[in-house]
């Protein structure tokens, strides 16, 4: 605490990400993709004029929502991006949800949610998951006043996913406020509801180029919605960084998203990597909440989740592990190469055992 | 306008930046560096092994706060790095101007800071600038509340700059609030107050890649100030977004730090064509006011402002143009290379004839 501070800093209580850890270490924590970026991506900074550097960035990021836009087939006056997803998310907090009236928001999801809220003074309505840890549209979608509903799908940490159809029936019921769809992990399995953008004007589906592009070090994200609601998102961002997407990440971003087989390849082998790595758990009698996203929710009946996160750690394998009450038995675990997964198995069949 | 959009964001005026042209131009209108980065910067790109981009960022930005550490003589715990220096300084409008008490401002300065106030619902008392068009400092620590003092030295678009004597006087005026010191054009002539950080728990220096180092592309600036203010910031930013200097930026940022002669060099080049700029604006009549920045503001006694604005336009060169009542009559003109100075001033000998 300092006397400087503005009051309401004082009462912060900031997100805290995974580790990034400088030693060698077996990372499963924090979602990244095993796999490198585009072949495209590397070529591209290799050739860049780097006297290009000293001209501010186009601050409309033109280029990059072009094809953003063309790979979403969606037009560019509905594409937004920023200096990764979770900008795109602060923004959208300020921008649309500070009425006055709560925010709902299933109660396990994704942990920087209720830090926004923190700091945009937003207050939260909380709706448990059901008993089979899925997101509860139904009463994320009650009555009553509100200032929007903000949802991830697939949903973190749980990495269950709803159908196109059980989304557009919430668009149906919740047509005064934004509801934002936050698909970071929507290529690993889950439809996305980009679809839905044309037929209901406030629907914002934000997503990441951290974990299916493989560029969780560029920061860069990308927000689609009505032309209205990338409005209100830009005159945020034009009130706080008129440039927040750097020449590089642009270039990059660009390379990223030309490249649809390198895209597809990628993420199909996580996807088959993660059914690989469930049925080997149940194997050692973990629960595995089925899971459309690049990482698993498991839990094993006889073993705690603090337990065996610090025997994974001695063994230099880093997992995430929630210190909240419902989660305090599960292992968070992201998917990485195969091999990176027989050692994590091994090592929970000699902790297990 | 939007039903969707949050009330405080429905009142917004963006900042609106220089034009980024795509036709070929001669471009003095953002106060862009007409020299290269470091050539370490080229190298570092080429080298780079991009498969490290799958990975998140170091969210301290350690490696890049130490260089900067080391460059400017404090310690890590007085540094912060941000998404260039606009970032930063809205982290510091939320982190130290909430108070409910006015902001002292000069009238006239970077018209961001009016942007951030509206962002954040921050009151400003601005206070005119002298008969020299310079900050007025004891005007600016003048008795009464507030939440805290910003302003710019060398200030913009004026150029004038305060001796650290000055700016010492102030903080000894000002001991309650954040005093913060906006160094965005320091390295052009002036002195940085970084000496003083020491002795002064509440003074926030900020500075920029962007013009010294000519990496206007690249989004990357720098805090410096007590651990307590930089612990405020940090606050912020965590609660914002966990990375927001992205592995690129560090890379980039570091090399560019490194290099003290090609950063002694280009300044030297921007100050002696600055110099040699003035003294031919001034036989063509004009007046040009003393400037310790990489730019001039300028006006003549018979040709206006705008008009001058829209010749130079036809002519492919671009300068900026303030729309407002104090400052119509001038053009802010940023200073290029000498090649480009020579048909800045050749277009304005014919303009003025």
């Amino acid at each position: 605490m300092s006397q400087y501070w503005s009051p309401a800093v004082q009462r912060l209580t900031p997100y805290v990400p995974g580790e990034q850890p400088q030693e060698r270490v077996i990372k499963l924590n924090t979602n990244e993709n095993p796999y490198p970026p585009a072949p495209g991506v590397s070529e591209a900074l290799r050739e860049y004029a780097v006297d290009h550097l000293r001209l501010y960035p186009d601050p409309t990021s033109r280029a990059l929502r072009e094809t953003l836009a063309a790979a979403y087939d969606v037009s560019v006056a509905e594409t937004f991006v920023g200096n990764g997803s979770d900008e795109i998310l602060a923004f959208a907090f300020q921008a649309f949800f500070c009425h006055g009236a709560p925010l709902d928001v299933p109660a396990i999801t994704y942990s920087f949610y209720p830090v926004y809220a923190n700091l945009y003074g937003v207050e939260l309505r909380k709706h448990p998951l059901n008993a089979q840890w899925e997101v509860d549209l139904d009463a994320l979608s009650g009555t009553g006043e509100r200032s929007g509903v903000i949802f991830a799908n697939p949903n973190a940490p749980t990495g269950h996913a709803h159908s196109l159809d059980a989304i557009e029936a919430l668009l149906q019921r919740v047509t005064d406020r934004v509801v934002l769809v936050d698909e970071a992990y929507v290529d690993f399995g889950a439809e996305t509801a980009v679809a839905l953008i044309g037929r209901y004007p406030n629907l914002l589906v934000t997503g990441t180029f951290s974990k299916s592009r493989s560029l969780a070090g560029l920061r860069l994200g990308y927000a689609m919605g009505s032309p209205e609601l990338i409005d209100g998102l830009q005159r945020v961002k034009d009130s706080f960084n008129s440039y927040p997407v750097d020449s590089l990440a642009s270039l990059v971003g660009i390379e990223a998203l030309k490249d649809k087989d390198h895209f597809d390849a990628c993420r199909e082998h996580v996807i088959t990597t993660r059914e690989r790595t469930r049925q080997r758990l149940e194997t050692l009698g973990f629960e595995v909440l089925p899971s459309k996203a690049n990482f698993i929710l498991t839990q094993h009946p006889d073993y705690e989740g603090a337990q065996l996160f610090a025997g994974l750690r001695e063994r230099s394998i880093l997992v995430r592990h929630f210190n909240t009450t419902e989660l305090s038995n599960f292992l968070r675990i992201s998917i990485g190469t195969d091999d990176e997964m027989d050692s994590l198995l091994e090592a929970l069949e000699t902790l297990c055992r």
